[in-house]
């Protein structure tokens, strides 16, 4: 399994690696700064520097997902002085490290996902770790992070299809269940048009991110950018739009907190900023796209 | 005043308008109903029977919005076996009567509206109050909501301009502090085509609303139903949309709690919902379009 | 092949079918009529009454697409006076018939599509033809055409791929080739942002079409109806927009003559209406979708 | 009137404006060039030199809309060497001057304008006029234009009103007058929102013009640009829409040369390109909204 290859030493697979198999530890991944975008990651101002043989990370992350109280965090940050591929390091710090402080959890559309894990505004301020921690060594962050994205995000879009799926079926029910003007709801050709909108772009987008899988699978990460940036903006588009419909035919209902509707929007939704918004997956695309169309000529 | 009518009696005038025109009382207005679909008026199923000089009232009603303790509620019931215009009646129910229950605060995409108001699920069991209570008599409750309805929506589409006015400034603002890819996120094209957008969305909706609010003031309620029926849909999109790319402008941020954009959204969303679907006016207006349309020929 | 057995005796064949694939003989099929909304196939208003052994034929056809002179035509009926499933029939029409009369090539877009071909609308008055020219017999026009409809729509969506592919490769190069604001057209986000939709939605479109195609192969037209109705709305709204991006970045000459693009727009717009509208496909998914979703519980 | 200060010469005057004005005269505009993209005014190549009391004109024009046999053109050409805002100015040609050359007519979207006035490709070789002919004066080119583009673009934006209106009408009147499945058109809910939909884009389309008509008059064109351009990208983009609508209704009648919708597309279509692309008027709001909104800080 490629992910195992991020632990490169024995000490750190026997450290932290088999503890984290095991279960008997969680971690989060501490990326995104509250103080830059995020969406640049060459913006990052999070900085570590050496000092013997130890890093002192000085910095502010926040949207780090994990288990309520994560025992270690992968820490991304950037030396501006050296060449743009090699800026990026990861290294492991436990969160009970002196100067690692958890701010506070943050809320998602007023949602405190705080209970199943949530995501963390989290300081580091001093924060003192061996050097061994380093993931697979200085300046290979980027490798390590193009390496996890494409998987990662490939899962993101299938949660998205599942959660379309849901979100299609409660419409149906509740368009078969309720009626309005002498009607069913799904009798009223409107309604009717949207679950049909919502089937094409379900089916669409299962069938644009199985051929990712495929590509994946087949050709690698590196291969695959194009496929993989084009189903991380199908996606969430898709499950806004299919939890959109359905809210609207649930009405009142839709927006509270007595189906998953409105949950599963604030999901869907953070899905166009979560790793990467849209917008720089469409740049990815084009530039592929562009590359492809040119070599043509 | 118009609202002033809908109490008929100097004894209702006396015990109920003064109170709440003084601030001493106040109230909340029960008419969506959580089991059926509440877009189609004519689904009402709470009940009311009138014994000697009380009526008894039963039935379920929710989101009915108010301050977080209201002393009194118009109660908007129907009476099958009536002509269909002569159904719907209203009554005031002070809230302390035996047999009201204030059953939960809803929530809206998961935020707590409590605080200041918030929408509440109020059960009814065999409350009984004087038939005076009545407003302006049985019946007349189609009246009564037909004339407030029209003036009503039109300040929840004012308020979305002003929202949507404020979430523009915000994503400008935020648009010309930070940087992605080497410039200011408005320099960035498909940002400043957003904002352009969003002036253009909140100038056309601007411009329709001061529109249906001449034609309310100088043709009065029921020759601006087309007019009112086209701002409620125009203003709800339009919010939506607006509140939507300043959240994309803000990344993260704009789905946490940090700015105020993700309540925002909720209070958009529920507007495409509250006081009529979308698509309930959407074929008001088409009904009206076709009468216009087809007098002509 | 499938298409053989609709004609069903040896005479046919002989007479008709070995011409037709000899390249002899060149045909047309007469369904919609200029005087009904034929997206309705029950509205057909063409009779057609058997007099001993002849047929004879009355009544107004259109968009009869084939070769400028088609020696045979393929003329779709309705008998009222049948069982609903029985109603239609089908019968071989030489076009050098007494009575039948081509009245004139029609414009798509103002674009007279006669030189290759063209539409035609085509007049049977009193045409006699013998008895033994019906397909199959009579009342089964209906099986004919569903049997051939999922194939046929089959071909309009890889004819629209194909369309929009070389439309886009069209936009890459104008966007490569010209300058505006001191950069290549496709070094502006929004246009690049264009090009990235466009692979989006073709690639969506391709995967839903191969998927149709497999179950159409594996399963047959029944199973298919749904895959079939799906792609024909996919695949004709693909093809409008990417037309419709390309020709913004051509600007003028992209509604000229000088560039394919204005021409294919016609197509591609005439295809949300050729073949049932979008909107009789909609509401087919929409019907297969709630019968598949109810059926779960 | 402003438009009559363009000709600053007694003797332009007599020559030009008045024939032009009893109608004895037809002009033409000569801006658009075929190879360069036009929506950049900087981008222009033609060239004139002065030679003594001569200009020398040479190069290739297009889009050059008016009569089908113009006496005079308006040509707008750059002088690179100059300061930005002195590059353009505006010259006078009879069309029957040497060297002239009408080239050909353009289509669009294969519909051939040219027996009312039509688009033409129009050649300049070595074309001599007497310096007098400039109009204000040299490099005073760019200020004509902004003084009448306002005005222009306000004229296009009410003709799409219109055209507008119309195409709602037609759409009316067939969803009355048609039936599919068992109903009128129009009783189709899906056609019923289009009608509503069409009937808000106008209306809000038509109050907006009406603002920026009023800002025009009493502001003067400076002041008015970000409505101008917000009608511009709102006009073109109401009119699409509506006659777009207004097909799909007629089906295959919409698309034909029957009824005016398919030519009246080609109008709105065009439109969207004409005059600036909708995507250079989205960038003016943009850099006049933000310039508004950071004002404020």
């Amino acid at each position: 399994m490629e992910v195992l290859h991020m632990f490169g030493s024995e000490e750190q697979k026997k450290m932290w690696l088999e503890p984290l198999l095991r279960g008997e530890m969680r971690s989060c991944f501490c990326m995104t700064e509250p103080d830059v975008a995020s969406s640049d990651a060459t913006n990052m101002a999070c900085s570590l520097h050496r000092e013997e043989d130890q890093f002192i990370i000085n910095g502010k992350k926040w949207w780090s997902s994990g288990e309520l109280r994560p025992s270690l965090c992968l820490y991304l940050y950037e030396s501006p002085n050296v060449t743009p591929h090699a800026r990026h390091s990861m290294i492991l710090v436990p969160m009970d490290t002196a100067g690692v402080k958890l701010i506070r959890p943050l809320t998602v559309f007023g949602q405190d996902d705080a209970i199943h894990g949530g995501h963390f505004e989290v300081h580091f301020e001093n924060v003192r770790v061996p050097a061994s921690n380093i993931l697979l060594g200085e300046g290979r962050g980027f490798e390590i992070a193009q390496g996890r994205l494409g998987p990662g995000r490939l899962h993101h879009c299938m949660r998205a299809v599942g959660l379309a799926e849901m979100a299609l079926e409660l419409l149906c029910r509740r368009a078969a269940s309720r009626e309005a003007f002498g009607k069913k709801l799904y009798q009223h050709e409107v309604v009717a048009h949207w679950i049909a909108e919502c089937r094409l772009t379900i089916e669409q987008t299962r069938l644009l991110i199985l051929g990712a899988a495929h590509v994946l699978d087949t050709l690698g990460s590196r291969t695959a950018r194009k496929q993989i940036a084009l189903i991380k903006v199908a996606a969430a588009r898709m499950a806004c739009k299919v939890v959109d419909c359905a809210i609207q035919v649930f009405g009142g209902a839709g927006v509270s907190g007595d189906f998953p509707l409105a949950h599963m929007y604030s999901y869907a939704r953070t899905l166009r900023i979560a790793d990467g918004p849209d917008e720089v997956h469409l740049s990815t695309i084009a530039r592929l796209e562009l590359r492809d169309q040119l070599a043509k000529l």
